[in-house]
């Protein structure tokens, strides 16, 4: 019964998703909501549309909508990039001499580089919608800083980035991209708000931060007339955009006869993992079929391996809704050293409630494995991956090498999120020999987590 | 009768194609031969297979056979990036309101960020079948070498690249691509090889140029046993690997009824613009169909229209074969302020004999307008372009506009060859408003046609 399986599956026009799956709805144990910073009760439609678009908010707050329409304008920029094929893994298979099926599902056939223009185009379509001059945002690695600018470009919205500022010096063409794509692109903190003014006096010469820089973009947009502020990951709205790379997964598996056994992903905030397994896992949650699901994160910011579950702040100054997940506490950094993005101290509500159901599972890996398997990939599958994604290549690896071992044919499914065409410093220093690893201790964890807000 | 067009076409893999077209059996006037440079008769097979694999130089005198099989082995690396799109520009047609149909050819989905990896698996396959260890080869921008790095890794052969020095200090990331790869770069001119060292001498703190590193990349291939020297451009069997460019596009353009009134490629040293219209001239030379060509050079290094139609050396130290070719002399240097690729001195002679018939055209822009013309495209296609392909960006534009003018809805098809992420200090530059144009004077160009061979 079985059809020959092409090297790359594209997905017929008539066959790709037209409606966002909401996984949630299938959830019997919800993701807790959002908590409003200043009464820490849950935020309402109205509070989070004074921060969102208003059509993004009610998004992010639908937890029982199991299917939402796509709009046609973003169906139709979709169609400049997508379908993303799944790659079946001959070469690496052979090279590997294992007995497992491996698939990918490939996501950087895209100026951005990298799947984060699945929501970018979503959140950039409901502001132009709501007649928004402009959109403000964080970039850290700059993928999603980048997604955005196209997606702007194309709207003709304006957008203003607030760039980690250890990435804009040491990024300086991430940069370029963005401001190609007609984005103002400035190194956060800034001396342009109040709290990156703030985190400026009390730490002179920071390198800057995530959570800064989500603060600096979240002022800026509340005090524009016009502006709403936009976010890359972790929100269950970036989620639900990004189940497109799952549906399509999905369709193409069963156009095939495809049945994976294992779902790899890597999870920083856990846009790309949530967005690849939500349908899968919406099989498993209706007792449909099972799958095991591996979320892949770098062992210097282990946040569902060694972090707590319990309501935290999602940015350095306090100033954006509180979120129960998996964290390692608001304050927590990871270490310079440590090359990749993933680098966010907590993880999507919607992932950390499936963890914590104990529906899918979570291990770490050390960034120096990470580029060793991330070179082998780039050798026989040609494409040269992002560091994020080879978290996901690494597991998947190990996995295969584990069907070696026992003969299993097992079938392996991971997200391949993109391409290192702006990583290339760190392979260099992988190349060189010089790069090492970096496992926070139990104490940096402990004394991080300790200066979390205590809420009960 | 037509068929609805869709965004973009991607042929089915029963509809690509299993052979390479030799449009040399098509021409009347055939493209002139190479001559040995000792005793300046025509190369023989001997001479050449000293220098290139047999099979190759087989291909590189083949002018009378049109069709040539393209080996399994290729056929099966093709469909790791292959069949490339052929995507209708409707987004710059509505930015730029013209009633002209555009269409690109996009080459760029591969790591190797070009049309260039077409080449490079078919000379790194001959290779490995003759049972070589390796292969070297020059690279300017880095497009070449990357793509030759690429090939080799996925066969296992030893890859050795000479990249012009100031490439190699300015595109530091290029060259960890091809480390990371597997090959060994070097910046030439390097003291590795004898003319390396005599230029070196010669011109103490020189920033090498590709006609110095083609010449110690042929040095370094005789030297070792078991070595050939492989070439990204200019050679005939260059342009016939990459007419798989233009079949492409041609099943295509058949397949929706597609009828291109005018075809552009950026041209330098000639493969992408002879792969993408090959084909097509095919069709015009039998009196099938007509076309206009127009090849696109920068104004900074302008072989066609400025250059003289004459046998000149193809390297600096003048080990290669002589070539019959629109040239500026071996010893003309574009600017160092010019940003992109297309700076080889001479142009293909398969596209020089073309031309010199009037069955192409020619014509040069300045890079300042290339920039723009990139930008504009980039922001409404999605796609970064190349500085590379941003020159028939720019004259596809142009002539889109003329047809704004005239009311026309003429069909506009080039050749999109790559991606620019490699490239962003130029984009920076442009970003910045500083970057120049340069136009060589008379002068410069009469100077360094003084110094050709004469050989009668």
């Amino acid at each position: 019964m079985n059809k020959e399986i092409p090297y790359k599956i594209y997905l017929e026009e008539s066959e790709l998703p037209k409606q966002w799956y909401n996984v949630r709805a299938d959830m019997k144990n919800k993701p807790a909501p959002l908590l409003n910073p200043k009464t820490l009760k849950p935020s309402t439609l109205e509070e989070l549309s004074q921060v969102f678009c208003e059509e993004l908010a009610k998004q992010e707050l639908d937890d029982t909508t199991p299917y939402i329409d796509i709009p046609q304008e973003i169906l139709d920029f979709y169609k400049m990039y997508r379908p993303a094929p799944l790659v079946r893994a001959y070469c690496l298979e052979k090279a590997l001499d294992t007995p497992a099926k491996i698939y990918y599902k490939f996501e950087g056939n895209n100026t951005s580089g990298s799947h984060k223009l699945n929501s970018a185009i979503a959140q950039a379509y409901y502001a132009k919608k709501q007649g928004l001059k402009g959109v403000t945002t964080e970039t850290g690695a700059g993928q999603w800083g980048t997604a955005l600018s196209m997606a702007c470009a194309y709207l003709d919205l304006d957008c203003n980035v607030y760039m980690v500022k250890v990435s804009y010096e040491q990024k300086p063409f991430r940069r370029e991209v963005m401001r190609t794509y007609g984005a103002n692109v400035t190194p956060s903190p800034s001396m342009t708000t109040e709290v990156g003014r703030k985190i400026n006096e009390q730490f002179p010469g920071t390198n800057g931060s995530l959570g800064c820089a989500i603060s600096e973009a979240v002022e800026a947009a509340q005090a524009k007339e016009g502006y709403r502020y936009v976010l890359g990951s972790v929100l269950n709205q970036v989620l639900l955009h990004q189940t497109v790379i799952g549906l399509e997964a999905q369709a193409a598996c069963k156009k095939y006869d495809i049945k994976p056994d294992i779902i790899i992903g890597c999870a920083g905030g856990g846009s790309n993992l949530g967005g690849l397994i939500s349908p899968f896992m919406g099989e498993k949650l209706r007792g449909e079929a099972d799958y095991r699901f591996i979320a892949v994160e770098p062992s210097s910011c282990p946040s569902l391996t060694r972090g707590v579950y319990a309501y935290d702040y999602c940015d350095t100054g306090a100033v954006c809704p509180l979120s129960k997940m998996y964290t390692l506490g608001s304050t927590f950094m990871p270490s310079s050293s440590h090359a990749g993005g993933l680098r966010y101290h907590g993880m999507s509500s919607v992932l950390s409630q499936l963890y914590d159901d104990g529906l899918m599972e979570a291990t770490s890996v050390e960034q120096t494995s990470v580029f060793a398997a991330a070179t082998q990939f780039a050798r026989v599958e040609g494409i040269l991956p992002a560091p994020e994604s080879s978290h996901a290549i690494k597991v998947a690896i190990d996995e295969a090498m584990k069907c070696k071992e026992t003969g299993e044919e097992k079938t392996i499914l991971f997200g391949l999120t993109g391409t290192g065409y702006f990583d290339m410093y760190a392979y260099q220093k992988f190349n060189d020999g010089v790069m090492g690893d970096y496992i926070p201790t139990d104490d940096e964890i402990n004394e991080s987590l300790a200066r979390m807000p205590k809420l009960d």
